[in-house]
């Protein structure tokens, strides 16, 4: 709570960077420290007079603070305008939404490829390790600058699940509800070699350089394309694949050779092509690798229940795909068992669709409808509604 | 059957490599005709006096000839030593087992890396695309160069599965049974994709050199190593990958960088880097390229049951493993359905294991007495017992 009062207030205005004070460095699990910090964000809607209204929005590994705003590179509307926005779970007219970019990202927050204070050249590899605890740690530094003692609800999808139930585990003072969609407590086998294999494909672009490409004015773009295609793959049910493509063909009959022939070829190439215009590579290798290091429970003394037991007074909302397998439902059982076990207020929704992990960013009624649900009731707790 | 008069017959020794005579070159699927043909092989047993006891294995994506023998590159025994030896199901005391490395590989059988005869080079893209009805028409010439006009049984594991359904849809006359384990009867959008994010790694690499890397002394070795751990990722369950590694680490503590801190990630890296030891990229390219292409259905009218219409006097054997994602139980049952609505004779089983479709290669009890069950009634029809 002491961050509250030693930190400068930023200005709510729709957006921009907060810089952290040259004396307030953040501290990372690593034992290095990074300084200067600076954190990009959005909002949307007017914090109220008794600031009980702020919401926090924690993005997925590849989003940004875009979250219902055109993005500025691709021009494309936000990543989550299914539930922010007017009329929407998560309206403007009612809550003062923040979404920052994560530490390590590319969309202005400190990542690898900000100024190096010791030489003045992108970080590259010099950037130091991240963990998702330390993107939380940051994101409180930027919440007590808006002078919020208590955010009314902190919101994340897949990774920024993670960096909710981080929150819970760091801050649980600081929240009056945490709603977790599609997440795990620590990332399984599976979910690290499909990441090592992304880190390798980006390791092994001659264009990267040894993560010094900023430097030399290339970028290891098909590495990342490939990388990017990997991972598409698990965002995406097998059914969710089938149905939208099939083996249909790109053409009438077959090229007899390597070309994309099937359309699901050809998605996934421009997945692939349109990502790398967007993002960074040794972004993606911090985060990825960020992701991978967490794992709740085991920086709990091994059991994921510890990690809550200060968050008795939270209300907890968590929310699962049933056709999501990169964070199965059983992941998000797993975070209910230990919130329960906890004596933590949580609910729980599988949502049943066959859209896969992706289904996080598509019209899906019953999500909107267990959001509405769950903020509305919290609302009228917190004297919102 | 013309085959059989045709072409000259082989010794049938422990193995060697059968050149198709100039005048029988190998007519493909895409129009282009593959001249001279060569298929390498290795036999087990002995061809008895009536040639009834020959049996057929074909092999998976990266397999080869050497099914039971030492594998010349990596010293390692062969690929399916649990299924193929005395005592075990395929005995070559009792059957003569013939195993070719299928066309477009890269242990002897023409291939990309085999010399173009127009141009005296390696062919590189040169090579023509093959099918998996290709790679068939060239095992039927070569068990015909045994004299072999019906093989006791053609045995397939993966690639080698759907080989086996071809084999049925296209020489149904010379089969007396027919085992697929672990297969399908076309590649999902799922399997095409990762397919493809394969294909994309090696073209990625610049030692690629457009698929003539052999010729400038050079090989994609990095773009190969992720392809192949890619792949790797599909061939484990989620299960056994958690069982096997879950997050343990490859020594004390995070290394807080991108060494491979997980026993995963480096038993991922050490799959990729052994992979290019003893496989051709361009291979991979052609294989992937042919297994996305398979669609027994489609190429008889859409409707898979006519593929099987003149197999009726075959004896099918049908498996698959519950815990396989990569060709999971569905797609053997929708074979057996089809086998059934054909009027085949199909005995199916699903076995439990949690290991997924690496299975194949592991001990399975459930597996060996399925397939001696299989083998000792089909064995005493034929006159073998």
């Amino acid at each position: 709570m002491s961050d509250v009062r030693q930190v400068p207030l930023a200005t709510p205005t729709d957006g921009g960077t907060w810089r952290s004070p040259a004396d307030r460095p953040l501290r990372l699990d690593s034992g290095a420290v990074l300084a200067p910090l600076e954190m990009a964000y959005r909002t949307y809607g007017t914090l109220n007079a008794d600031k009980s209204n702020a919401v926090l929005i924690c993005h997925a590994l590849t989003g940004d603070q875009y979250v219902a705003s055109t993005h500025p590179v691709t021009g494309k509307p936000g990543w989550w305008t299914t539930v922010v926005g007017a009329g929407l779970p998560l309206d403007p007219e009612r809550y003062f939404i923040i979404c920052p970019n994560v530490i390590g990202g590319c969309m202005g927050s400190t990542g690898p490829a900000s100024p190096d204070p010791t030489t003045g050249k992108p970080y590259g590899l010099a950037f130091p390790m991240i963990t998702i605890a330390d993107m939380v740690r940051a994101q409180a530094m930027l919440v007590a600058s808006f002078g919020i003692e208590t955010l009314f609800s902190v919101v994340g999808t897949s990774m920024g699940g993670m960096q909710v139930l981080q929150w819970a585990a760091d801050y649980p003072e600081r929240l009056f509800s945490a709603i977790v969609v599609a997440a795990a407590a620590r990332h399984s086998a599976q979910n690290i070699a499909f990441h090592e294999v992304g880190r390798q494909a980006i390791m092994a672009d001659p264009d990267w350089r040894g993560g010094a490409y900023e430097l030399e004015g290339v970028r290891p773009e098909k590495g990342l394309a490939v990388a990017r295609m990997a991972a598409h793959i698990t965002y995406l049910s097998e059914t969710a694949l089938q149905r939208k493509f099939g083996r249909e063909l790109q053409r009438d009959g077959l090229s007899w050779g390597f070309d994309a022939d099937f359309q699901v070829e050809s998605y996934l190439r421009h997945q692939g092509a349109s990502f790398v215009d967007r993002f960074d590579a040794n972004s993606y290798l911090y985060i990825t690798r960020a992701l991978d290091y967490f794992d709740l429970a085991a920086s709990h003394g091994g059991v994921l229940a510890n990690a809550f037991l200060r968050a008795r007074n939270v209300r907890f909302c968590v929310l699962s795909f049933s056709s999501d397998w990169l964070y199965a439902t059983a992941e998000s059982r797993d975070i209910v068992r230990a919130l329960n076990a906890a004596g933590c207020r949580a609910s729980f929704a599988e949502i049943t669709t066959d859209k896969g992990h992706d289904a996080i960013f598509l019209e899906e009624p019953n999500l909107d409808s267990a959001l509405r649900g769950f903020l509305a009731s919290a609302a009228e707790k917190r004297g919102l509604a």
